[in-house]
C-alpha cells in the first residue's frame, strides 16, 4: 500500500499570527479589496499579511462589496483605504464602518509610488496617450505635461494596465503601481513619476473574526494570547451640541495621558448641528486605563461604538 | 453734440456686499473654480454671489491653478470644495490653504443632485453608455445597474455633457448637474439619480481681498463695516506630541463657551508623530473672546495660522 500522502498545511506567517495563535489554524485566508488585481489596496494586503501563497485576494467593485463579503463570511478579512496624505479621509468607509458589525483588525501604511507602464517593446518616445484613474493622472500631472502626453481617465489604475495589454497598444501607456506592471508582465518605463513624493495611504484591515485578546474575559483564552506591544483603538461617538462638550469628552483621555493619534468631526448630514467624532488613540480597549477612559466618555455621549483595537502599523 | 453715454455701473448684489460696502465698488467680479463650465463648483459660485451678470467665472484645470489666479490678482475670488458628506475632506485644498496667502472669505453648502442628460431627441431606452466623473458614476451606481447602462469615466461631470454634444451622440448620456444640462442646451432625462440623497459639498470662497472688518484695528474703517451676525473662523495649528496637549489646547475655547464646528487632525507626512489640526469655530477673529482664546492657544502651538473669518453658510 502506498504511503498516504500527508497534505501539508502551511501556517500563515503574518502579523496577525503573532497576535493570535488561533490564526494559524486558517489554511487559506481570503481577503477582499476594492479594485482590480494589481491595485494599491491589494499591495497593502500583501504588505500586511506577508507575501504568502495562502493569501487569496478577492477583487470587489465597491467598498460596500468588501464589507458584504466579510459580513457574510465569504472573506476572512477586508482591506479599506481610510486616509491618504494628499486626498484626505475616505469618508465613505467611515460611514460603512459606522453601520457594519465588522471589527478593525489591523492597520497598514503604504507609500503610493506611480509608474509609467507599457507593453513590451514600446519606447517612451512613441507614447502619446496615458490611461489611469483621474486621481493618479492628477498626481502625475507635471510628468505628463513635460512629456506632452494626453491623459485619459479610466476606472482603476490596474485596470488601465490590463486594458493596455488586451489592446496590445503601441502608442499608449498606463499609470499604476510597479506591482501591477509585473502582474500583467508589462514593461516599467519609469518609476516614481508622481509630483509629490509624500503620498501615503493608511488602510484598515477589517474582519468579523474577534481576535482572542478581545475575548480576554475568558481566563483560559487569555493565557493563550499575546497582545501587540503597541496597540491603537478607533472609536466613533456623537455628543450633544453644547459648547465645550468635545473638550469635556477628551478630559478622560488627557488625565490618563492617553495619546490621541487622530480626531475628526463629520457632520451628520440632514442634522446640521450634530456631529460624529472619530477618534484614534494609543492603547488597547482591554487596558485598564483605556477601559476607564471609555467608561468616562460614555457618560457624555449620545452614541458610542468601538471600531476595534489593533497593532499599530510601522512606517516601514 | 450727442449726449455722452453714461456707462451704468451695476453694483454686485451678493452676500459679500452685505458684509463689506467696499465690495460694491467692484464692477465685474472674477471667480476662479476647478472644472469645466457647468461644474458643481461653478454652481456654488452663483449660489454664493447670486446669479448676477457681473459675475465672471473662470474654469481652471486644478485646485492649484485656482489659488494661483487669486494670488496673482487675476481672479478676485476662488471657490474650493473642502468637504463632501459622502467622500470626506478634500485634503489637497487644506494643504494649499496652509501655504497660500489667501483668506477664507466665505463658505457655501451645495446639495449635489445628479441628472441623466442626453442630446435632444434621444430617448432613455436608446441609451447604452453613460459618461461622467468616476465619483459621480459611483454615486449613481444603483440607477446605472437597474438600467444596465455601461459607465464610462471622464475627467469632469460637465465635460462629459460637452463631449456628448460635440459628438452628437445618440446612444449615450452623461451624469452631471441640471445646470450643466441647461448650459449646453441638452435634455434632462431624469433628475436625482444618485443613490444617497444626503450628498452635500461644503465650499470655501477664497480671496486676497481682506474684508474691511478684518482691518478693524483702523477705527475709521471699522465704522463703515457691518460684520455678519453669525460668523465662523477657520484656523490650522500644530502641537508638540505630548499626551493631553490637544485637550489643553481646546481649553481656552471651552471655558469661553466657543462652539467648535469642525476638528480634524492630519498627519504631517514624513513626520509620523506630528499633526496639523484644522479647527472651525463660531465667532469672528475680531471678537474679544475669540481674540483671547486664540492668544491662549498660541502659547501651546508650534505653529498657528488663521485661515479666515467669514459669515456662516445657511442650509438653504
Amino acid at each position: 500500500m502506498p504511503k498516504k500522502s500527508k497534505k501539508k498545511i502551511h501556517p500563515v506567517k503574518c502579523r496577525f499570527a503573532a497576535i493570535s495563535p488561533k490564526a494559524k489554524l486558517f489554511n487559506r485566508v481570503k481577503v477582499a479589496f476594492q479594485g482590480e488585481i494589481g491595485a494599491f489596496s491589494e499591495e497593502a494586503v500583501f504588505k500586511f499579511f506577508g507575501s504568502n501563497s495562502n493569501i487569496q485576494t478577492i477583487p470587489c467593485q465597491t467598498f460596500a462589496d468588501v464589507f458584504k463579503l466579510v459580513e457574510e463570511g465569504n472573506a476572512d478579512f477586508g482591506i479599506l483605504p481610510i486616509e491618504n496624505s494628499l486626498e484626505g479621509t475616505v469618508g465613505q468607509n467611515y460611514e460603512l464602518l459606522l453601520t457594519s458589525d465588522v471589527n478593525i483588525f489591523g492597520e497598514e501604511i503604504l507609500r503610493i509610488r506611480h509608474c509609467l507602464i507599457a507593453n513590451k517593446g514600446v519606447k517612451i518616445g512613441a507614447i502619446k496617450r496615458v490611461y489611469s484613474h483621474p486621481q493618479a493622472l492628477g498626481q502625475c500631472r507635471e510628468f505628463l505635461e513635460k512629456l506632452k502626453l494626453e491623459a485619459i481617465p479610466v476606472y482603476d489604475t490596474a485596470g488601465g494596465v490590463r486594458m493596455l495589454k488586451e489592446e496590445k497598444a503601441e502608442e499608449a501607456a498606463a499609470i499604476a503601481s510597479e506591482r501591477a506592471g509585473k502582474i500583467y508582465q508589462m514593461k516599467i518605463l519609469k518609476k516614481g513619476i508622481e509630483t509629490n513624493k509624500q503620498n501615503f495611504t493608511r488602510f484598515f484591515i477589517i474582519s468579523l473574526f474577534i481576535p482572542l485578546l478581545q475575548k480576554g474575559r475568558d481566563k483560559n483564552l487569555k493565557k493563550e494570547t499575546k497582545r501587540a506591544k503597541d496597540s491603537k483603538t478607533s472609536i466613533v461617538f456623537s455628543l450633544k451640541n453644547i459648547p465645550g462638550i468635545l473638550f469635556q469628552s477628551l478630559e478622560g483621555f488627557a488625565k490618563r495621558k492617553i495619546n490621541l493619534t487622530k480626531i475628526e468631526s463629520r457632520p451628520i448630514m440632514g442634522k446640521p448641528w450634530e456631529y460624529h467624532f472619530y477618534l484614534d488613540f494609543e492603547g488597547h480597549q482591554e487596558d485598564k486605563k483605556i477601559r476607564e477612559a471609555l467608561e468616562e466618555l460614555k457618560e457624555k455621549t449620545l452614541f458610542i461604538k468601538i471600531l476595534g483595537s489593533y497593532p499599530t502599523a510601522k512606517w516601514r
